[in-house]
């Protein structure tokens, strides 16, 4: 299956589910699949930062990808993360993961290393150059320490190098310099990370979403989604709030006890779990889990937003 | 052989020499062993961030640590970075560098993933577990964007969970909370990673140094180390500022051009090629190499130390 | 003349003018302001950042109060910044510009000290106290280096101390959760302080925008306010975007010779100059002056968004 | 009295006591005064960050001026920081706080505005060409976001604008660069404002120490200088160690509850009190006062110290 150009929708960043030996439960996340699969999401990104690619092994990672190319037999699109520090290493990663089936590689900025312009640039055209498939930049300030420029990702865009961009910056502005000078690129993908606008993402040109929490609702991001190609901006504004009150999950992880990946995925996992799609909630070392209380808070979230009670299969 | 506690004296992040194909050109490695070695320095760190850790692949970091821990058969201590981004990654690297025979692994807090102290902690407890060698806590703010605080590392030292720690964050004032906390913790080591103030850091009270620029001058460095261990403040004083005024060097790359991965070690490569230690200057992809008028500019900053029209074997 | 509760529409951070020789030009001053209100401004924001407050000097802090609410006689509400360091130091300036007529003060947490959310609480109670108009946040972490969380605002909204907040932070998903809390404190209002994505501000649900850009093209966002208001999501989308391209005139100035305030201020201000609207383009000191070129390029930008060649206050 | 070029020695950064209102309390602040006079310092820098100089309103910091350049009637040099955000703003201060007395002036990089190297460098030009006395930069980036470049500073130095800089950034190796460059500039001084490397600073050739925790301790800092400058290492290392425990004061204040200056300053002023130097121990707004149980731990230090139970002008 050839990746779409641009790819569009929402493509939910597939969160690994873990035994409580923190091995990949395949079945577990053959589940999660088929739930987002049934909600109607238009593709899959696995190995991004929600699915703690972070703390897989390499052989984990080998393994998410392979189970669920497998298992979706290109129905829809599945691209995989390359995530790692600089050119060497992600180059063997994107071998690794394009050869288990990705149709397409997610890459950041170097980052441990101190990086420049021109050191981001060179790292995408090596990158380019040596992967089979489509090569999409991966914007997350917050994790690598450095902004992607607007300019150097649609130089890039131009050069052919770059099939698109994940925007995790939070920084719409700079975002709608994306959407804008990426319409010179037809067939270039300009997606937005945030699960909180989304919806304005959307209206100013994205072409599809990333948000992490269309794990726990892909039924409500898939409604947005439709919303705000319909131009039902009254409609896209209700499920959006209803969303954004739904994310206010991922601060019940005590601050004091956690920082903000455990208390998110924490999160995350716990509502898959209570929506009885997962089988554990458990997260990767060295985060810390949620307390028993704090997972009943997120049940609350969830029937808040209508989630609870009801067959997670129905939406 | 076993660690010293603690572990003293000049131990060099030790440059990881490449071929024009950027590959481990592991003649040169040999030969910039032997240089550190016959030089008198006391140990050796493989695989740090000077030693382009971040930018090796996983078959590469063991290639560096068998063939250096091979070639100087137990004569110094040889300790090695575990450097990734979270507990289950560095695990694996943990059991690879040991194997390869490090006796030490060096390990940052965790990264690319929001942290929290509970976090590092556990990162590290978990590590000490599994790790069959001693572990060293690697605070490097400048990488890792966080800063270990000194009473996590001094309970963990208390804990017996860390053997010591390498700080390479600038910040003496917390370097001396380290050296005056570690005195309840003896066998604990505390060691700077300052090519700078390598003299102020050892007078307050530190056990050693890591100098990324004990590669190009470590005749230097152990005659430092050595005038500090005789309270020869007069003596130290000029050694460390004709260092200072050699490590002047990592400035030579244009900064509008490269990152300050790019310069520094771009710098050592090419003073270590121009001091004849190794064959080739080149550093790891996506670093810009320096041009030739910056590498000429590296000569002077050599010869001005003194370094050059010598034979690098004879300090 | 009360203030609105809450303030809405559009509200430009007004530019003060300077002779050649620093002083504020009290009669461009004048113009700029007949420009804006003769464009259907919904409101004066004086002595903010865009202001160039951080520039001027007490006495010219209060004559610029002094002159523009006397000029425009309580036809529009007139609000003022009261921007320094910590408590005591705005309570003056809340004193000075509330005496100098100001209808409301606009006030940032506490910065060059180091802070904390229970002191930047304590520091709006007190200024509100003590404060004879009411008192609206100022959110602007690039200048103050704290972003205001959610929570404290609406916190501090519900309590009667703070009537709104102007957010320049950039972070709309944090902005939406201002608009979505201050439904429950009806008068409370929030206004966007964005340039380029004010749209997706007003369509979330801000009361108002605050955009610099607004003192060279107030027009412009008059129409863009009417239309999302209308909920004419087309016609904003293409007035949003010639503003965005019209923003372009920040970057004319050059990185490598000048900062942020330079650029954007110094295009502002050559832009108004162009248009003839205040008769000299000076930024106050220690900012760098674009250069002819630049200029030109300032020109350039207003022409391609329509705005030269006409008289500007036909619009 | 001209000042001493360069100025050398202990210089502390005098507390401002302030009544329960909150006005200046002379009195004691004259009894401060008299206090570190008579321990032996040898200079007075008012109106610094230790001050509260950015929580005093412009008629208070007259008044410190006026009120100790009056009281030491030309014994020992008075200097005096002029805090604001930019030239415009300085320049006023500079006048006020020389026309009280003030024998040199201390000025930060322009802060609230983004800034540039460039934009820096003429602020310090315009304000020494305006200044009647010597102008010393203040290097404090965790104040004003800007760390003020080694190469900026000499250049600076070599042109006469400024006749010294106080650093209180805590980068010992940047703080070399400024001693070593500074050779070539005699008259220049080069002074640390850190608490816990004054030893350090003093061994590499810093002219002068500007600690916080001078105003505690008097005694024991210009003990500290002695041992320095008489290259007793030993001495120095002791008494060095003796004021780093007794900085521990600093800590007491519960981070949950208050910010770095709270703690720093309720600390400093509490010991002040405690030692019968100053009446009272209040912070200016909106800092948070200590609790009595956190003085009591501010008394523990002073008691570990040596400093309680005797008479404070005793030493």
């Amino acid at each position: 299956m050839t990746l779409p150009a641009p790819l569009t929708g929402v493509v939910p960043p597939v969160c690994t589910p873990l035994t409580p030996e923190r091995e990949v439960d395949e079945p577990s996340l053959l589940r999660l699949v088929d739930f987002l699969v049934e909600a109607g999401v238009h593709g899959l990104f696995l190995l991004g930062s929600t699915s703690e690619a972070a703390f897989l092994t390499d052989a984990q990672r080998r393994r998410v990808v392979a189970a669920v190319t497998a298992h979706v037999g290109g129905q829809l699109p599945v691209i995989a993360g390359a995530i790692d520090m600089t050119t060497p290493r992600v180059l063997e990663h994107v071998a690794a993961v394009t050869s288990a089936g990705a149709q397409a590689v997610v890459v950041t900025a170097p980052f441990y290393a101190r990086t420049h312009p021109a050191e981001i640039v060179h790292h995408y055209r090596r990158i380019a150059a040596a992967s089979p498939v489509p090569v999409i930049a991966y914007d997350i300030p917050v994790a690598v320490h450095t902004k992607l420029p607007a300019d150097l990702v649609l130089g890039l865009a131009g050069d052919g190098v770059l099939a698109g961009v994940k925007d995790s910056s939070g920084d719409l502005a700079a975002f709608r310099e994306l959407v804008t000078g990426s319409r010179a690129h037809p067939g270039f993908g300009v997606l937005t990370g945030s699960e909180q606008i989304t919806d304005a993402a959307l209206e100013l040109g994205a072409d599809g979403a990333v948000p992490g929490l269309a794990n726990v609702d892909p039924h409500g991001y898939v409604r947005l989604y439709r919303h705000c190609r319909a131009a039902d901006q009254e409609g896209a504004r209700a499920e959006q709030e209803r969303l954004c009150a739904l994310f206010g999950m991922v601060g019940v992880g005590d601050p004091a006890r956690m920082g903000g990946s455990s208390a998110a995925l924490g999160a995350f996992k716990a509502a898959l779990h209570l929506r009885g799609v997962i089988d554990c909630p458990v997260t990767a070392e060295p985060q810390v889990p949620l307390s028993g209380e704090e997972v009943e808070r997120v049940g609350k979230f969830l029937a808040a937003a209508g989630l609870l009670g009801q067959d997670a299969h129905g939406g």
